[in-house]
């Protein structure tokens, strides 16, 4: 039960709508008129909600759940207890997180200018858009319809803004184009000025930073996120990436589509991830170089070179992760002469 | 001597009521009467000020002080210089903490509505709070007595907050509980949505994660750290936990009493931390895993499983410190042919 | 080609102003009057645009660009084809980055104070100053000539900021000297207080941290990062220096001059770093020790202990850089039977 402070709940629906809306299969299809008023998890749910089986490791509190529907892998549904109608879905996880989607949809943002948002003459805003307290939007910018510009975001000059975005709180936006159904938590600041200088006797010159950086459609960004602009070709993070808090992406680096990264990686500028690659919490990259698609990276590894696609990678400096564990075996050895964990 | 510019100091005080303040015994008990204007280290402290020995190892810094007065341990009062006074304590630091914050203590709040702060008619704020320009105090909020909204803070629809709370600049709070004499840096960002999702090879769903962020009382929580809500269960900072800069705290985790997580830490997803466990800078701790109490973790440890109670860790992966020290040195040994350096 | 929606270009200009405001030598004084009328990389640029061959490896685009002029290094310049002419330097980057300057001068601040802005009627505002929409700026400021406040920016009481500065957006700074020149990106928190308490068995008492921080002139820091202010002696960072974003500097730090220090960098308390040193990204320092002038520490490195003048380290603890490879080398062969890469 979710508290009502913060959560509007906006049930109920019968199963078999949920089952339609989620591409699942009823074990029973006379249960398609049962009622549920909320999702809640397997151990605490009642007759009235909807839970899901997604881990093998469960099926005991499974076969205990007082749940009136469960999404379920169809091999699994034989373990349901008698109460508990079963929604079939080869992923259900998935099919939960649709319809959790249904008992707590994504608020709409209504059309609103706060008093006391900046807006410069110049900008332009689409249809149903939000502009909250204080957010500040400066000249020749372009947002689309239906974005959320929270409190005291800053929007500089030129960026434009897709449909369906959702700009968070104290977010900073410069030298950016951003597309459709992004979303920016509090904190993130695009498009600074990157880390780029020429170094002699006499200290730092700043070269001009003239790229941008091009935010595909669909990516969400963790809050306090740092994204600095191209020094001439652009930072660009590809369709559907999902990058967590605290990460900094230098200048010039391209992401794939489909990426996850884990709060607190660093990526040094000009290096390239290729799509649907993962890349686990505080994780380093050096700069310029290519981390293949559908690359896993470990937590904490430190990547100095390329990496082909498809590979597992562990450590600091980063080596298959194989090696990386039969290495952490061998020095546990070596020092204890005892066999050491597997890591 | 504090820079005027930025510090108020409240003194003088005479040493006998330093020593009741704080629990100290004077050496000399007619010294009792003496005036202490401001405190000072050891080797810039005059004969106005009150310094503290804390560390053996600045006993000869102690023979040569100035100050007029001194907290040191019973058996380190004999070096004392002939013009200093004693205050004989266990613990001098903390002692002196506590006479410190007489010098200079915390400013109460001055009631205060900014021009420029809005707030929802249905917020209800308690007496003396200060609430400064620009800040946003959304619907059905509800704060305590004597409490600072500092600049430009964004507290949303429904939180909760205690009485003696100071909530910095730029801080974003929602989806939370906050309990009594809980201090925010700037920049902090507590209650965005966790970094989940059910992932297929259409891509990411999100799961609408219906918990919240718990923080109980006496919490401090240093700038720009990120502390997601929870998914369905609450993320939780346990009484008088200190948390640094840059932090990160994924959904679900729970944080025991009286933990210190240093700088840049990050902690993922359902781990679980004891009472007073020390978390070194950088170090990360994976999902989903228990960090006994009285742990102790050193700075950039990768943790990846359980450890028990008063655990001492070292190194990614992370295993005992004294084997992580072996490992250490037989590595350098093998490479260099000499014993390597005990880290 | 920049981008016009964010990038004002102010040439064209003749080469021989260009070779005369870079200190290069035209390797053909009657190319003196071309006029470029940008620049761009070597494989993009057009016969009116400048560019710069800084790396031997890159000869070969060099051969083939159309370019019309091109900062090279004298011995180099027999390599241009024959439309480009050639300014010869022997740092063609840093000469390229002043010509670049001149294309795309940073814009000065036009005086201005935003409606919105909050300033203390005691503040002091140099002339051709910007204050930005929602910037507050508390009692006794002191702002020089020719700085920028960007929006939301907050600068506490006492405050003092020098001439030519750029606070950025949402930037939060107390307890803090500032001196000429220096640039804070976005979110940057400077002069919170430090992570400074006693601990005894109830926990933790708060020392009054009663330093300051102290940024000397051309200092540049990144979005996000944070410096908190001295305990008792002040925080330092020194003349030149680069800090970039998510960095963590924590009390009593001194950093020296000309120092670069990369993104998610974490600097314990009372650390001392020397001039011209560079810490790589996520590199961490212990509290208390000394890293000499033009030390190099390598991304994710952990250090420890004191490190000479031009010390290379490298890993977790760190070690001397050839020696960490030889380590990594060793593991590596022992965990496969072949001769691990050198990292």
């Amino acid at each position: 039960m979710s508290d009502r402070r913060f959560f509007s709940l906006a049930g109920s629906f019968p199963l078999g709508r949920i089952a339609e809306a989620t591409g699942s299969d009823l074990s029973d299809p006379s249960h398609g008129g049962l009622m549920m008023d909320d999702v809640a998890p397997l151990d605490t749910a009642e007759k009235n909600h909807l839970s899901f089986l997604d881990n093998k490791k469960y099926v005991d509190v499974f076969k205990a759940t007082k749940a009136g529907a469960c999404f379920v892998r169809p091999e699994l549904a034989v373990h349901a207890p008698a109460g508990t109608a079963c929604l079939m879905h080869k992923n259900p996880y998935k099919a939960y997180a649709v319809a959790a989607q249904m008992f707590y949809p994504q608020e709409k943002p209504k059309e609103h200018r706060a008093t006391s948002a900046v807006i410069d003459a110049s900008a332009k805003i689409g249809a149903d858009c939000a502009i909250e307290d204080g957010a500040i939007i400066g000249p020749n910018v372009k947002i689309g319809n239906r974005c959320r510009i929270q409190a005291h975001a800053v929007i500089r000059q030129g960026v434009e803004i897709g449909d369906d975005c959702d700009i968070g709180a104290h977010v900073t936006i410069s030298h950016a184009l951003i597309s459709n159904k992004v979303r920016l938590h509090p904190g993130v600041c695009i498009g600074r000025q990157g880390f780029g200088f020429a170094i002699d006797a006499t200290g730092f010159t700043a070269v001009p930073q003239l790229g941008r950086v091009i935010i595909e459609s669909d990516v969400e960004i963790g809050a306090n996120t740092t994204i600095d602009r191209g020094a001439g070709p652009d930072t660009v993070i590809g369709q559907g990436t999902r990058i967590d808090n605290l990460v900094q992406i230098g200048h010039n680096v391209k992401i794939g589509k489909y990426c996850v990264i884990v709060a607190q990686v660093g990526i040094s500028g000009s290096t390239q991830v290729g799509d649907f690659a993962m890349l686990g919490g505080q994780a380093g990259l050096a700069g310029h170089i290519k981390i293949g698609s559908g690359a896993k990276i470990a937590a904490q590894s430190g990547l100095m070179r390329d990496v082909p696609d498809g590979a597992e990678m562990m450590g600091s400096p980063a080596v298959p992760i194989r090696q990386s564990m039969k290495q952490t075996a061998v020095l546990a050895k070596l020092a204890t002469g005892k066999k050491g964990d597997k890591a």
